[in-house]
């Protein structure tokens, strides 16, 4: 019986995790790929420490240095889950040029290098596992990569971070916006410094791995129309519940559209959205993830489940692991890199979400609503509750459909308007 | 640029849509797998019509007879979609034991010979995809046989028969079980024989494939305890609703308990179950395919999609025709088929729900209830609505968890008492 040698770099919660299940599952892991699979190194700062704490034998060499791993003999496959961003990239690249075989969880290094990892991966012969990065223990990547390959995908809409779907779902309850973040900080759903999650950025970076799979071309994390969810208040919450029958959701998504033998194209953004409330999405609570996919052929398809946490990273680890072993066993030459054309960035049109701030002063109203129709936009429902205070009354309107340049041409002239504060909140409408 | 020639047995509304796609997708395809798709053959009764009909070139061979395509020269894989048993067996050894690839969407035949089939293909090398064969397009298999191949699966718990989700939908909403099955006849989602999917068959055949995919050892269909629908009256879909707060749901379910090292056991069976209104599979509507799957490090994780119909079950079939393409160009040997030892049929604790019809005379609510106290089995809740037809009174009890075997043992003796209907309703609660 062959074996697969491993070095595990990053003996944090996913990693401790991963070198636990090794060795605790060693017997049916070995069933399931026809292969021992042997922890050769492990490598971390403190890797003395954590490998008396994991109780690993004298055999299993530790290591301090990353860039020792990539030439380390007697090694098939690392695992790399360092965390950071340069160490990690100096690793895999080397890993990949010299045609070893490399699983990470690193989303925002794959988001960011994708281009050089993969033409690293091509020179070398070197193989690139990623499943962990997007969505934890849910295989959508396998899924759009694999089982999907055979159909068109029109669509993905993720809610892909736990930590504001978490704090979304208490604001929904009723906790003010510091509160729930709190609330996430004290469960270790959210870091110390969210600005990452919040801001939508790491939802960004893996709807740019998601899109850059689907469409073979890489679409840069700066592509991706980008925002967080910090001007959502509780007030937002409640008209969309009470008067739209609709949920605040942060969703990344990547939209393909037909192209009709013309050059693809591709629509990705992140942001707040209005979800209908009987919308599979809107059921999605708490810190779990959900992926809809939408394929010319399957239709809509949802995949479930924890986004984040070391049982589902390592359970996606592993599955990787597996995956890497069965290539090595085969010895077949890795599969020629699929490269696509690279889409064209495009819009479509979308029903629109705003809440303003206004002085209470005649004919606010009126130039609001004339900024709107001057760009030919047309308002669905408009609001000004009574009884508040007249240095800043809100006005919440929701647009019909409009392209997000003239909604975008519209607001400028709006927040310039006087007596309106620059403060507001903008979402889109799910339809 | 290499070429993989294809043949589609069965031009019925799969088949026609699977050749339809691998045309017009033909250049997708092509970038996906990094070589040509070429259709090679068609086999049908009727080929020479349905080839007219596809507009297929006079370069696709048209045969009529299944059995000429396994040594058919010049073709690479044979694609599988005849439907029926006998033919589709004796194409598909055929091809295994020769070497040649095969895609299949056949559940029912993998379900009963599955033993067979992977001997077959031991033997001769020969690759078989059934993707399509459980849920339609939802793409469960790899991710139970891949992507969650490193972690332990606890139970699979699946909406798998889309006619039946359906019918259970419209009686929630009031219809008769009659005219239910009418409405999904006329929609073209029940067959004019329906017993298949109302006796819980179709589903039983799915978990069987579920299973022996899990466990590596086949289980056969015939070890599924099996129950289907055609008990359940609207009397249960309200009294489910109103008192209990859940939803009755066709659930096809394979639990593997965890074995410590001794023999690994399975408890495998389908039935009618009563599930909380808030659990996502209540939320599974009208013909939609859910799977629940329970993972040891994952944790709960859900595919949702439409588990019939042409585009759906042509998406899974053209995904594993592309896997199948992947492993052909590889040249790779096929890897060693996991086997795992066969695992002990087990049973697990159960609440249950049961619908008696009585006389209404003096004693027979405390026959019944004796009857169940006698083996130690603990009523929940009981309901003897008022104001029936005196001729068969209804009555409705929930027990504690209790063992299918004494609950089973129970039932007998309550069966058995005068005044007590043979006709009832058993469902299980899940948790």
């Amino acid at each position: 019986m062959r074996t697969i040698r491993l070095a595990v770099a990053g003996l944090g919660v996913v990693g401790s995790e991963t070198v636990r299940l090794l060795r605790s599952r060693r017997e049916s892991l070995c069933r399931r790929l026809g292969a021992r699979l042997e922890l050769a190194a492990v490598c971390d700062r403190r890797a003395p420490a954590a490998a008396r704490r994991l109780g690993l034998p004298a055999s299993v060499r530790r290591l301090t240095d990353p860039a020792r791993l990539a030439a380390l003999p007697g090694v098939d496959a690392v695992v790399e889950l360092l965390g950071g961003l340069g160490a990690p990239r100096r690793l895999i690249l080397d890993c990949l040029r010299r045609g070893r075989g490399v699983v990470t969880a690193n989303k925002r290094l794959l988001a960011h290098s994708w281009d050089e990892l993969r033409r690293a991966a091509a020179q070398g012969g070197g193989r690139l596992h990623f499943e962990a990065s997007v969505a934890g223990g849910i295989p959508i990547l396998k899924a759009l990569d694999l089982s999907l390959a055979g159909d068109r995908i029109e669509a993905v809409y993720g809610i892909l971070n736990g930590t504001t779907n978490f704090i979304l779902t208490r604001m929904a309850e009723g906790l003010e916006p510091a509160a729930a973040l709190r609330r996430a900080q004290e469960l270790g759903l959210a870091e110390k410094n969210p600005t990452l999650d919040l801001s939508g950025q790491d939802t960004a970076d893996k709807v740019s791995i998601l899109a850059s799979l689907v469409t073979g071309a890489w679409l840069r994390p700066d592509q991706v129309r980008t925002q967080g969810i910090q001007e959502i208040g509780l007030e937002d919450m409640v008209f969309a519940e009470t008067a739209l029958g609709r949920r605040v959701k942060l969703l990344g998504v990547a939209r393909f559209p037909a192209h009709d033998g013309r050059e693809p194209r591709v629509e990705a953004f992140v942001g707040p959205a209005l979800v209908p409330i009987e919308h599979p999405l809107a059921a999605v609570q708490d810190e779990f993830n959900a992926v809809l996919v939408r394929a010319a052929s399957a239709g809509d398809l949802m995949f479930y489940g924890r986004g984040a946490g070391a049982g589902p990273a390592a359970s996606a680890v592993l599955g990787d692991i597996l995956a890497l072993g069965r290539e090595l066993l085969s010895g077949a030459a890795p599969a020629a890199q699929r490269s696509g054309p690279a889409p064209r960035l495009c819009d479509s049109d979308c029903a629109f979400y705003l809440r303003l701030g206004a002085l209470d002063r005649p004919g606010v109203l009126s130039a609001v609503t004339a900024a709107l129709g001057r760009l030919g936009i047309s308002i669905a429902t408009i609001n000004q509750p009574g009884g508040c205070d007249p240095k800043s009354v809100p006005i919440i309107l929701t647009t019909h459909r409009t392209s997000p340049g003239t909604f975008g041409r519209a607001l400028r002239d709006i927040l310039a308007l006087p007596n309106v504060s620059r403060r507001h909140t903008v979402m889109r409408l799910l339809p």
